[in-house]
């Protein structure tokens, strides 16, 4: 298992990832990309909008999508009107119930204590409520999936805690052991807690200019859909892709970056006619699944994990989550990379009527002097009429969702290896190396005269310009080339170039593969195209 | 003159722009970008990104740089801790005055009400305090500046001007006729009002968890600096770089994107030794004007402006504005592309002492029991050692802050043109041209079959195919070959490939150029070196 302490401590002292605002003693839930943070996030989200909107043939249709269709980008603000959140039920809708410990006085998110570790004939026992657990193992049984979440360590345990607790008495805080608390039932009752940052519009700053930080970049999308269809000539089936920064006030943000209050999203909402829509869910779901593995993530690692009925949003009708087995988790636990869900017209019906979901539970839902649901929709007409069957109607929504911080942080633990690699007097040593993607590395390359004389730093600079046109490119010269090699390799550096003695003679250089640690002689010539050549090979 | 109605009008229709929650009547001052609009603006900050962080080439002292200098990215969180906007002066200091008019009831800011429209001897004139008006004079004639911002009509009104009213008559609301109103004297008393977006931290919600969305990219930097030094092996002089989202509370957005309060900035913060910190604001003025007439604005429309003493933000020691003449603006007048500050050691001290400027008005500056200020810094040591002069000194800072929406704006406003282009039978027809550069544009091709038969969609196809891999390209078949050029002519898209009946014969294509309206025969094999080649001339 590796090490998560060894990883966040290599992306603060390489310059991925700070903590925001450290000098104050940071902000929980905050962080920062440092010099090669920043390189590698802006490679995972150039490489998501060229393969997913700008790199996207809508001339043919890709393995397994049931026809052609188009994509196109879009940039909303993060601050919307605040009736957007009315009528998309985030206002009403999208909160957490929190509990205080009255022993440890630390606040928890409820659904987060409630599965948990519950003191039972005097051992500790992991248990959620068992009409959870009973689902779950009767879903693993039917469906022959690859996953079960573990929610009780072992099967025994299971059984103890179905023989000794009711559904009733696990779903009360009573029989709930908080995590730092000593007794049982130190828990309050739950409370709500709106999720979303709320701010004030302009200067007056009365009760009507409330706003908030769009907690998804979603809701951005389906207000423009009208916008989208009558300023460009895409046709149903079409998906609008947006990349952005999102805001949610978590309760207990944590594990590093995995759950941040702001965090970046990388969204596709992908309308199509609600007959195909259940074929475009699947499309999507293996479709985005099969991106991240491209991109460098292993298939042991990952899962598809369909949520269950009780699990879905109120406005899902289908969702799956791409899941990564994090090494901050229990072996066995996943975490969320991106949801893939089949949303039905909610949305658009939402933003045209205010519709609100009929399982909604009503005691969250203002009402106005009438009964009825106080926050209405636009009232503008968002249904779509294709032009060649002149049908008319509301497109059904597929959406992938990804969190670009949460991609960033698999392919930073799957990058993270321990191996050795021969010094420079082939003994083997120790080594940490940074196993990037290229298309993901931060420094695709860099350049090494091997001592600082006779001619040799002249040639390396000639190689380091003529490849810095095309991507970022690291010169060094400084102390033994071994050295060199592993500061390349813990930054990711996928391709190290050294001019030694020979390359005057012979004009070759060595390129060192960061992996196979192979190196080649190469014509200094050819070194861009050779770069070239590998680059878009890993592609 | 250039309509900025009619741009307005095709940012809209042709998918640039959208107004922020349109359906639900809009929010002031917050701007989406549409499908074209997204891939310009992503073209824009990859330039930026490329040319002056990625790209740098660190090895060759650029024209005019003192010396060879690295430069890194950084990608800080929106919500810091609140001490770094206290320390930073802005908690204190970054607000505007604002006042009501009485009669119409609008807000203004006071600054542009103060020079404004005043009634004298029955006419309207546009008067500043005297004491500007004659200094400015003065400066423009001693200084021999292009640029003189005419905040009076003529030279006669401001003789009049002079001749009728004091200077403290002038200072006074009482002589200030409101845009609105119909009489002199409706606006109250200017007051206060801090440009901070305000937001609360975590669940609980107290005082002490009010934070604010940054007003500006520059401070996660500065927070950042020594992360930075420690993390990269950057020397002094240095440039950190950062593309980012900044708020600012305006309380009169206006003139389209150009004052939002929603807005998207690309900074550097440059790190020098103190000596050569005139140098180097110099090279970053020059360097930064000349970035903008490459990526295709007419030096005839834009202006450097060296601020007068009292211009300068309060941690300023010298400051000079890239502007541009916005056609929303009257004839003479410019508006800021981008700031080029000289700041000295002020925001490193003030993050390491919570040092306030002495310049401040004192009233402004919470005090503690001891009379002091009661903000102090973090404590740290941000200042830095040389490790070769093993010198230690706090870096003097230059400052090059630019706005991406602004300078998308100005890409717009510049290539927007009205001009004349043949039709299909060879006869003139006025056409509307967006001639943005290359580099720019958010189409690079178009490709059309002449028509949908005898096998040109399938070679047209081809190469859609083959560009597709590396540029953002357009397929369209539909309609008169001309209305699809005037669509593309729309676009920006600098060129335009058709299939036609010789194509399948001779196996060539037309690339027809957006600007010079030239058509040239290219072979089909060499459709995208050809492409890739006129793409690399432009930039």
């Amino acid at each position: 298992m590796k090490s998560m302490d060894a990883l966040v401590s290599l992306c603060k002292r390489r310059g991925f990832l700070f903590q925001s605002s450290e000098i104050y003693g940071g902000v929980q839930g905050f962080w920062d990309y440092g010099p090669l943070g920043v390189e590698l996030k802006r490679n995972l989200k150039d490489a998501w909008w060229h393969d997913m909107i700008a790199g996207h043939n809508e001339l043919i249709a890709p393995a397994g999508a049931p026809s052609t269709f188009e994509m196109v980008g879009l940039d909303c603000t993060i601050i919307m009107h605040p009736q957007v959140w009315k009528c998309s039920g985030h206002y009403d809708l999208f909160h957490d119930h929190m509990v205080d410990c009255k022993e440890s006085k630390k606040r928890y998110r409820f659904d987060q204590v409630r599965g948990r570790f519950v003191e039972y004939q005097g051992t500790k026992i992991f248990v959620s409520t068992l009409a959870e657990i009973e689902q779950e193992k009767d879903e693993v049984r039917r469906r022959g999936l690859k996953y079960f979440k573990l929610r009780a360590k072992n099967a025994d345990e299971l059984t103890v805690a179905k023989e000794s607790l009711t559904l009733d008495q696990l779903d009360s805080t009573d029989n709930v052991l908080a995590p730092d608390a000593k007794t049982l039932g130190t828990l309050t009752e739950p409370r709500e807690f709106n999720l979303m940052f709320k701010t004030t519009l302009g200067a007056l700053g009365g009760e009507d200019d409330t706003t908030f930080l769009r907690p998804e970049t979603a809701q951005g999308i389906f207000v423009n859909f009208k916008n989208v269809v009558d300023s460009s000539r895409v046709r149903v089936p079409f998906g609008i892709g947006q990349v952005g920064k999102s805001f949610r006030n978590e309760i207990t943000p944590r594990n590093f970056t995995f759950r941040s209050r702001e965090f970046e999203q990388m969204e596709i909402e992908f309308f199509c006619h609600p007959d195909q829509s259940q074929e475009w869910y699947r499309y999507w779901r293996d479709r985005r699944m099969a991106w991240y593995t491209s991109m460098g993530l292993s298939s042991e690692s990952l899962i598809m994990r369909e949520h269950h009925t009780e699990e879905l949003a109120h406005y899902s009708v289908g969702t799956a989550d791409i899941e990564y087995a994090f090494p901050f988790l229990p072996e066995g636990e996943y975490g969320e990379l991106e949801g893939i869900a089949h949303r039905g017209d909610f949305d658009l019906r939402s933003h045209m009527e205010g519709k609100l979901d009929p399982n909604t539970n009503p005691m969250t839902v203002e009402l106005n002097e009438h009964g009825k649901p106080k926050y209405r929709g636009s009232g503008k007409d968002l249904a779509y009429r294709d032009e060649i069957s002149n049908e008319k109607f509301v497109p059904h929504v597929i959406e992938p969702s990804a969190g670009a911080d949460r991609a960033a942080l698999a392919f930073l633990c799957e990058a993270y290896t321990e191996d050795e690699a021969p010094d420079e007097n082939g003994k083997m040593q120790s080594r940490t190396v940074m196993k990037l993607d290229p298309r993901l590395a931060p420094i695709k390359a860099a350049v090494f005269p091997l001592v600082k004389k006779d001619g040799m730093p002249e040639v390396a600079q000639e190689i380091y310009g003529a490849l810095k046109e095309h991507y970022n490119v690291f010169y060094d010269a400084k102390g033994a080339v071994g050295r060199r090699y592993r500061r390349q390799d813990e930054a990711g550096t996928p391709y190290c170039i050294t001019v030694d003695g020979d390359s005057l003679k012979d004009k070759t250089v060595t390129i060192r593969d960061r992996d196979s640690l192979e190196q080649t002689r190469v014509k200094i010539d050819d070194v861009v195209s050779e770069i070239q050549s590998r680059m878009k090979a890993s592609k």
